[in-house]
C-alpha cells in the first residue's frame, strides 16, 4: 500500500526514523556507561518497546498502572513506574508482582511509603522504590533541600517490604529553556542536587545505587554526567516539533507525522481534515526556531516561548525534510484545521499534507493504531496497545 | 459500586443530568416546531443516541463516515455528515447506502459535488446533500454572498444522482462572543444569511426544504428563527465549562465530570492523576463569568476570552454545584495536573476532586468508556463506540 492510498488523517511512523532514533539514544547511553529505560507512553506499543530492548534497553517505564498491566500482558518482566503511584493501588502492583514481573516505583511522601509497606509486608512481596526528587519542575517529588530528607532517607532503607534503590527525577523544566546553555544548565542542576542527596544520604550509612533521569531534551547532557547510572527518556523515540524547537532533534529525526487531505480552500485559508481529535489540542512549548514568526510575517506573536499553531506543515507531503512556513495551523476544531496561509499556496482541495506535531505522545494516544512506514510504503498496521490507559 | 470506589481518573456521566438535557432541548426544537438531529461526535455513544432518538429526534448527525460506520452498524438508519467529505470517500458512502442508511453530506464545492454527482450515477444510488453556508466560522461552506451561488444551486438541483434537500451551516464563531446578545447576534445572522440564499434559490424554482443549524451556544436563539428547519447541537448533551462561560448552561446541567485524585502536595500547589491524556490541552475559550480572574486574585490575565486553566475543579466532589474558585489547574502534563492554591486547601492526597472540563467532546473521546452514574452510585460502564474514528 502507497501512502496515498491511505484514508486521512491518519497517523504514521516512520520505521527507519524510529530504528535510528533507537539506535542513537542507545549509543548515547552506552558509550556514557549509562543504562537505558526507555518511557514507553509515548508509542505505548510493545512491538517498539521489545526493538528499544533489542537495542540494549535494560528494562521500560510506564507512567500508570494501566500502561503497566499492558506491557505485562506482552511479556515485559520489569517496568519500572516513574509516577507517585498511591497505595489505592496495591491489589494491581501486587498482581503484578505475583505473575513474576519486577516492579519498581517512584516515592514521594512518607504516608504513601508507610502505605506501601504495610501493603507489602501483608503480601510478603517487597517492592523496589526509588525516592522521586524535585529537581526544578516543581511537579511531585521531595525538596532536596529539606533537612529532613537525609533521616527520612534512613528510615525509608530499613521499612519492611520495601527495598530502597536509587532517586528518580524528571526534569519537565527542561521544556521551558529558551537555549542550549540553558537545556545543559537544567542537566547540570539536576545531576547535582541528585548527587548532594546522594551523598547525604551516604554519609549516614544508605547506599543509593540507582540515580535515575529522565527528559528527553535533557538527555544528551546527562548522559555524560557523574553519578548518573540511567536515563528514561521517552519522546526521543518519535520526538516532535517541541523537540525541533528545543535543538534536541532535527526533522528529519521526527517520526510520527499525521497525514491529512486539503478539504476545502479558500482566499488566505485552506481547511484539512484533521482536527483535535488526531492532532491534540497541545500547544506545546519551546524557544523559537522555527515557523512563520522568525520570519516576521506576522503582526502579533504568540506568547513567549510559545510555539506558533497546532503543528507544522512539511512542503513536500511524500519526504518530511522542510517546513512549509507560509502555512500555519492557526486554530483547530475536533475535526478540522483551518490553515492560514502567507501569500499563496500551491495546495488545492484533496491533495494530501504531513503534519509535525507538536506533542508526538498526546497524538499517539489518540488512534488505535498507527500506520508503520517505509518512506512513502505502508508497513503495518502497529497497535497502540496501551492507548487510553491513563489508570 | 460507590464513586469512591472507581480507580481514578474516570470520566463520570451523570445519567439525570443527560436525561435532563435531552429532555430540554427536545422541547426547545418540538416547542418551535424545528426538528432536532443531535450531533453525536460528543458522547459517541449508541446507548445515548438513542435516548435521544426515544426523546424525538429525528436522526442523528456525525462528523466523518468512521462515526457513521460506528452508528450504521449500530442499527441507525438516518445519518447527515455535517462534513464536507471529499469524494474518495465514496465507496464507504456508498456501502452505507447499500446497507439502507439514509445518508446526507454537506456539500461547498462545484468540484466536489461533480464527483459525488458521479459516482453516485455509476452505482444507480441517489444522495441527498445540503449546501454548506459559511454564515462567519470561515472554517467551510460556500460564501453567502457569492453573487454565482444562486446559479450553482440551480444546477446542483439537477445534477443526476442527487439530490438537493437544503442548506447547512455551523455559527463555530458563537464560541467566541462575549456576551448573550453577541451570540443572539450571531445566531441572528446565521438565520438571516440562511434566508437570503434559500430566497434567492427560490426565485429561481429551487425550493430548499431543510434549512439546518447546529450549534450548542446558539440554539436556543436559532429554535424561535423563522425559516430554520433543523437543529443539529450536539455538546448538549454533556455541556462543559466553556458552556457555562458562555450562559448556554449552568454547573448542574453539566453531565460530564473526571473524578481525579490529589496524588501529592505541596506549599501553593497540589497535583491530581489527571493529566492531557484524560483532560485533553483544550484551553477552549468564552467570556469569562467564572473562575479566579473574576475575583481579581491574580496579577496576570489569560488572553481575553481564553478560560483559564485546563477545567475547573468542583468544591464538593460528590456534589458538583460549586466551584472552588481557590484552585486553579495552571498546568497539565501528560498523567498530572499542576493545581494552583490560592490561599489554603484542606485537599491532602488521597482526597478525590471532581474536575470540569474545558470541553466534553475531546474529553470523551480520551476514553474507551465512561461511567454512567446516579448521583454517587456508579450504574455501568458506557462504551464511547465511536472514539478515535476521526476518519
Amino acid at each position: 500500500v502507497h501512502l496515498t492510498e491511505l484514508r486521512t488523517p491518519a497517523v504514521l511512523v516512520d520505521a527507519g526514523r524510529v530504528a535510528a532514533n533507537i539506535t542513537r539514544m542507545q549509543a548515547l547511553a552506552g558509550s556514557n556507561g549509562r543504562a537505558l529505560r526507555p518511557h514507553v507512553k509515548t508509542h505505548k506499543s510493545p512491538v517498539l518497546a521489545r526493538w528499544q530492548l533489542e537495542a540494549g534497553a535494560h528494562g521500560i517505564c510506564c507512567a500508570k498502572p494501566g500502561e503497566a498491566e499492558v506491557f505485562a500482558d506482552a511479556g515485559f518482566d520489569d517496568v519500572r513506574l516513574a509516577y507517585p503511584v498511591r497505595p489505592e493501588h496495591a491489589p494491581r502492583i501486587l498482581s503484578l508482582l505475583d505473575r513474576g514481573v519486577r516492579v519498581s516505583l517512584a516515592v514521594d511522601r512518607p504516608d504513601v511509603v508507610a502505605a506501601w509497606s504495610a501493603a507489602m509486608r501483608a503480601a510478603r512481596h517487597r517492592l523496589d522504590v526509588l525516592v522521586k526528587v524535585d529537581v526544578g519542575f516543581h511537579r511531585c517529588g521531595v525538596d532536596p533541600h529539606d533537612p529532613e530528607l537525609p533521616a527520612w532517607l534512613v528510615a525509608l532503607a530499613s521499612m519492611p517490604g520495601l527495598r530502597l534503590t536509587g532517586l528518580i527525577s524528571h526534569a519537565g523544566h527542561a521544556y521551558r529553556a529558551r537555549s542550549a546553555d540553558a537545556l545543559a544548565a537544567v542537566a547540570d542542576e539536576e545531576a547535582r542536587l541528585l548527587h548532594d542527596v546522594a551523598a547525604a544520604a551516604r554519609n549516614r550509612g544508605v547506599a543509593l545505587g540507582e540515580i535515575s533521569v529522565g527528559a528527553t531534551p535533557t538527555a544528551r547532557y546527562s548522559a555524560a554526567m557523574p553519578g548518573i547510572t540511567e536515563l528514561r527518556p521517552g519522546n526521543y523515540v518519535y520526538f516532535d516539533r517541541t523537540q525541533v524547537a528545543l535543538g534536541a532533534a532535527t526533522l528529519d529525526d521526527c517520526a510520527l507525522t499525521v497525514l491529512a487531505t486539503v478539504v476545502t480552500a479558500h482566499e488566505g485559508r485552506i481547511i484539512l481534515d484533521a482536527g483535535s481529535k488526531v492532532l491534540s489540542s497541545d500547544r506545546a512549548t519551546g524557544y523559537l526556531t522555527t515557523g512563520i514568526d522568525s520570519r516576521g510575517a506576522r503582526a502579533e506573536r504568540p506568547p513567549d516561548g510559545v510555539l506558533e499553531g497546532y503543528g507544522a506543515i512539511f512542503a513536500d507531503a511524500e519526504s518530511p525534510l522542510v517546513i512549509d512556513e507560509t502555512l500555519c495551523i492557526e486554530r483547530l476544531s475536533e475535526e478540522h484545521a483551518t490553515v492560514r496561509v502567507v501569500g499563496t499556496t500551491a495546495l488545492r482541495p484533496g491533495d494530501r499534507v504531513r503534519i509535525l506535531p507538536n506533542h508526538s505522545c498526546v497524538v499517539a494516544n489518540l488512534v488505535d493504531s498507527v500506520s508503520l512506514i517505509d518512506g512513502t510504503a505502508v508497513v503495518e498496521r502497529l497497535p497502540v496497545a496501551a492507548r487510553g490507559r491513563c489508570d
